[in-house]
């Protein structure tokens, strides 16, 4: 058992408002916030003089040792988690990827996904399971995965990868009207992959065979395509939606305008997309432009990453996740001879916290309120566990970070926590510094240092329903009721 | 042979002009237009005092004679050609349509279509033929037909009406590639046919079957939709684009969003898009409702067609066909029940002239110019027969309408001239009438009277490589060429 | 003093979360929200079964007792705040307008507000100071009244009604430039005046006379267009915007546009603006039609509202108030022959709270998260008096209603609590009804009978910086810095 | 009288087709144009053979020995209409601003121009008249002026130049009206001139006294600000409006909004805008960038020139002008330590055809046509001169350009025929030059010489009421016409 833990002097930092206090966690649980807490022998003082006390960060998108054609990502549930705190972020979200496409049930994948999670995870983590094909018995089982036993309120369905993981379009409206009925959310990665295959085959065709082929085989207006038929299938379903990775401006751009139709949308931007562009992909030397080869792509527009950080300031955007998903350099390999083999994906988990920081407080287009709403407090209530997660509140778990906001860092693959041999924003210089995290309410970062210790993060279960999503829902399923005309025929 | 026509007092009205002079026809052909002509004894003379002369009406989307489902369309190509000149129209362009996806030839199709229509014909008619599958011999077919021999430079693709003329997103990317390399316009039915038929499985099943359940089916977002998605392949496979029949606010959006990205996208709405409002399909009456189905439906929101004629004005629209496709009350009751059975489609061609004028010149929204443009000049520019069409000029085809600008007439089942028991814009009053229309230097339509003879009409074969469509084309490629970027690996 | 209250069984509900609790308030300060708390015998208990329990409303834009143009508002402070605790709203902010024109200083005018609110006002209050002309002292008396001992963060400019409270667009952006070294909050009453005063010129020699002028002498453009320019001059003035009643979809979509360039701009569409539409200025009876008249007027689509409301649902407005300025039947009738004399103003403080809740939450646009949002947190906020008011948390201040979703209540004259001999929602049924209203711990309405005490409110001084709105600001200022070319000359 | 001119084998280029012929010129009027035209001994012939035979340009804006603040802009009508036709430009259309300000009539400003201008000019010309105050005899004035005998159809308005020629919105609204009334065109300069001279003064006090002060005066959203004004007001006078030299994406947008919202307006970039960026604002070399100085200014946007010019490909936009306005190094030096001091005003005239060539053809953006169209045909419509100007047909005006696509010409100060001591366009390659340029029958440029004679242009008086852009202005008057509700009061 950890000893009580006592933050004195810092300003805590919520998604509604600001305010200097001090903080007393004990038994992982937030006990006491009030202007001034007296330390009791028994405590361990944390001197945040001068730092924002804010919610551990919560990362909506990974994916930690997956296995996608023949290889597996380098950060498993261990480095991944080490990672994850290291930078600030005491929560992940991962996809779980049945082999449903094989017949491989949806409880199966889920139960080999908590198998290689449990024993490892360093903070909390839950899981979002993908659908790779509608087959007759998927509904059913996305009922029995979204029951309390199982844990699972959310869905992910790829738009992209024809063949391996692609619905189409008829896949997806049953799978979102199947959301909807579950009251579970609903997840898309926005691309057209006919259209991205047919491409990839003519670049081949012409001798367009570098990462600057994977760039070239998914323009923008691809994502931006994909981005609004799901949304247009998600109003057509009733279906809240929650597009992951949105890169580009007319992928924010479509949300936006089904948001101001009326339509539940969430949008998600990641650390990666907040500060690097597409440039990398015509670097001269092909180790490195394939390092950045992820989908969809990073903008080839420079001004796009300062665009999704208004948009996220404007609320047109929502959350920011990373879609950590690490190759190393020996699997970025593969690629050589033929950009379609490049596995796809990049870091972000640990450097998430700093980089939004930097590029969005430091920067002023946002305030320290609204960062913790896109790092923390929006995800959880999206996936419906705030304000246990996500706020700094009394009864609330002791996932915090003691953050420093004028102290800076350098990202380097040299000083990073990822099982990796590089990191995308190597040289990036970040104001915003995660001195202190806790993870329900144990320190397991401090003074540059890991104290995780493996298996030490708990599964926690995300029920259905969440009302950030879903509590209007049922005034809308009446309003979306078919209309019959009475006729003497 | 016809006597020579002299054309007098009237105001010549061209898309970039319109000036008081005579003008004298004959032998099928513009002779002279000049301000003020002596009329000799042999010909005939026509007093156009107070009247518009403008070039004959094009009506660039028909489906006379169509077999589709076990059923044919009500107009065959004498019927609807002489309902055409009596509306004002005097060249259609209509659909060809082989049964490609059952193995029959591109030009086996033309032929038959060729075989119906010539000896039929009361004016002048060109074929675009539809590419309903991507097959492997489907490109070489498509180089052939649009050899001079065949005279077809545009194809027209479906996303909608799945199973049976529906390509999916691929197969239609090959097709406009295909068409770009073929300098031939790629012409689309924009709706997500997917997700149309899981809506009318859901409506049936929640007993929806009159009417009421076409409109349901296809809500306006699913043509916005498509639309967009169409203009993103068209600009991804470097091919002018051509949107039939857009009935709504968000397709004619879409449009404009890509034109103004440097797309070469045009936009055809139809005479029943510019007048009617789909309210008609919630009318008590089944067969009432049920005269009105097309696809995409006609707008549920009222100010569309206003809307759609101010885009017309600002040229983000650019030219009106009609989509005359008529079934009977017979043909309409098969889906008595069952509103997927009912057969798609309404009349158009003799109206279009009018209904466009009092919609939009009468109405302040266009100029008689703006009029000539959307009624005939662009869709001679497009199908590359201009000036010989579309044109009041000498050396041009002697296409003519002597149009009243102040007489009106009230559109009736009753006078109309096709062989079609209902009309759509019954009761509607429009200024704006032709009172003679010339084609190929003889009357056809005067004193409310035909004067047709079948088979008059001439089929016009169409070039490819239009300048208007294609005039920037080469240096458009150019700019597409892949990007390859020089490594030393 | 007020015996302690236990709220009991109800759902609280705060802008982020939703949760069955308890909730004990006792000297005006709620003291304990728990999910059970025993009742103790000096406890007064309200059974808040199947009620939501929601921090009152705050409305940030009401006119009582305002002297303009030789009338006063019919509403004082006791009758206008009566209304408002009827209606579930426990705070105002009131618009102070100093006759600065003719030289009344702020303070004198700020003075003058006090000393008719005070003594009458039966719920907390705060005054926003309009600045009606740019005059030397000007900027000087805006810094006194932001001090402590005024207690004024805001003020108000008018780009309409030239001559008495209008100002250019020199004075407007040297008032912003004011307000943002203050750290207080510019609030524009957005139209383009000079333009209304030829309109209403011309329309009174065209014989327009009625209350259907008013309309005509203000289009909706007129309005969108001095939104966007407000925003603009504000942007360049680096300075947050407030804009008050947001009545167009034009001034809508002015304000999205801004925000999403990142700039801080808050949109407040008002109740009248939420349910009704402009055909009211067309009616048959004059004083009917006159009731209406306010500026900007109603929009004359009559898809405004449900747009307006689905606005504040996806984030791009942000809260809602009313511009209560009521006028009687006598009042309006001075406007007989000539509507440029109608006084401009109508009632909502009262119904603020059910008819944003009917056309809100009821009809399935927003959920009561949002609805409290938009009904009391985000003024909170901006005003920075938040989580004093605003929220339902322990150290609040108990400012409560109870509120019963599953009632309905028809509003009308005959039992409202305005000093009005009509109300302009007459007849509207609403869902959702503030059954008992809690100002300060004290219960000033149940049961349909208020029981308030005149004076018993208090002035709330409102801090200037408040974090929502400026804590980005000093990052900003920095990016703003005009940049200097260092040359060799 | 120059012998009749026969050119041969050329491609003939107008906005609406392109086709091989050979072209008769006498008597300064084509006379014939045809697929093959015998070569007679008194017949000049010039061989086009590669070469596209095109109308001459029509510059719409220009300001030759323009007198402004003590100095007169060094391209009189001499030297700038020898630019104009040495670049393939043979018509322009000049402002006339009297000093009405101060009491000169609008005819004794249009004399004293036509005096400097009659005896000087080497093309044809007309007059633009500038209303720089609303003085009570200005209405009077406008009607005399638009006269046959003057031969003026528009009139500009100042929205910036506060002081000196800015007129405020009441005074522009009255102005429109006047102009709708007349059937003249309005024509504007939109920037918010309040809001400049605020900034300058703040600037200026702020130490920034260099060129980049001009930029950083007139942010880009001042310009967008200013357009969706005057496009309000225009649209509330119900008068199509003409927006000069617009520079920027926003003011672009606002053009389109309201276009398609059914307004008549016109939008013109200018050569220098389809070219440069507002880089050079920053330049280490203090002259070079003062040269550069103009308003509105270059766009800071980078990707602003392809932009402009595709929607000007889009039907966005519509004509290209330059605002010739040239100041040498000795007059851009006032401004030295003083940035607003720097005359505004940039070169165009003579490489307007050049430019717009580069970055709109050659780049494939727009064809040859539409070249046309932008160049000369529109602009010969607005201004009612077509197609006497604008158009290679039988019966106008010889005003033709021998123009060779492949050819190109690297632009120089010391080879361009202003006088100008410098050029913005310096060093710019562009394809596309104009290799014969024939003024009314005479070749006035050949083999890279003049052969002008001053005077030997002419004033070309412009009728009001041009059908382009009046022809469907009644009904629209009717639509426009106020409503009043008739009651029993």
């Amino acid at each position: 058992m950890s000893p009580p833990l006592l933050i004195k002097n810092g300003t805590v930092v919520n998604e509604d408002s600001m305010f200097k206090a001090d903080v007393l966690v004990s038994n992982g649980i937030i006990q006491e916030i009030s202007s001034s807490i007296i330390a009791l022998p028994e405590m361990e003082v944390i001197d945040a003089t001068d730092r924002f006390v804010i919610p551990g960060g919560i990362d909506p998108h990974t994916h930690m040792q997956m296995p996608y054609m023949g290889e597996v990502t380098k950060d498993d549930f261990l480095k991944g988690t080490e990672a994850a705190v290291a930078g600030g972020t005491t929560m992940i979200i991962d996809f779980c990827c049945p082999d449903h496409r094989n017949g491989e049930s949806l409880t199966d994948g889920y139960k080999k996904w908590r198998g290689w999670a449990d024993p490892k995870v360093c903070c909390d983590y839950s899981l979002s399971v993908a659908i790779t094909m509608w087959r007759p018995e998927t509904a059913e089982q996305m009922a029995i995965i979204t029951s309390p036993e199982y844990g699972v309120n959310s869905f992910k369905f790829y738009m992209a990868y024809e063949g391996t993981l692609m619905v189409h379009d008829d896949e997806l409206y049953r799978g979102m009207q199947e959301c909807a009925k579950l009251r579970a959310l609903a997840r898309v990665h926005a691309e057209n992959g006919k259209v991205i295959k047919e491409r990839e085959i003519d670049l081949l065709k012409q001798g367009v065979t570098g990462p600057e082929g994977h760039t070239q085989s998914r323009p923008e207006e691809i994502e931006a395509e994909a981005t609004n038929r799901a949304c247009v299938l998600a109003s057509q379903a009733n279906c809240p939606l929650y597009v992951v990775h949105v890169m580009t401006r007319g992928a924010a751009a479509a949300i936006a305008h089904h948001r101001a139709q009326g339509a539940i949308v969430f949008g998600e931007p990641i650390a990666a997309g907040l500060a690097l562009d597409g440039s990398h992909y015509y670097d001269d030397d092909w180790l490195h432009a394939a390092r950045y080869v992820m989908s969809p792509p990073l903008s080839r527009d420079p001004t796009t990453p300062e665009l999704l950080m208004k948009l996220l300031a404007a609320g047109e955007l929502h959350l920011t996740g990373t879609d950590n998903c690490t190759y190393d350099c020996r699997q970025k390999s593969l690629g050589k001879g033929n950009f379609t083999k490049i596995p796809n994906g990049i870091n972000g988990v640990e450097d998430r916290m700093s980089v939004v920081w930097e590029k969005g407080v430091h920067s002023g287009i946002i305030d320290p309120m609204r960062y913790v709403s896109i790092t923390s407090a929006t995800a959880a209530k999206i996936f419906n566990i705030y304000p246990k997660k996500g706020r700094i509140a009394v009864g609330s778990d002791a996932d915090i970070v003691v953050f420093n906001p004028n102290a800076y860092r350098t990202i380097s693959k040299n000083t990073h926590h990822h099982n990796l041999d590089f990191n995308i924003f190597e040289g990036i210089k970040c104001h915003g510094v995660a001195e202190i995290t806790i993870s329900r309410g144990r320190i397991v970062w401090a003074n540059g240092k890991l104290q995780t210790v493996p298996g030490s993060g708990k599964f926690v279960p995300l029920s259905i329903n969440s009302p950030f999503v879903f509590a209007s829902h049922e005034k809308r399923e009446e309003k979306k009721k078919p209309k019959i005309v009475e006729r003497l025929e």
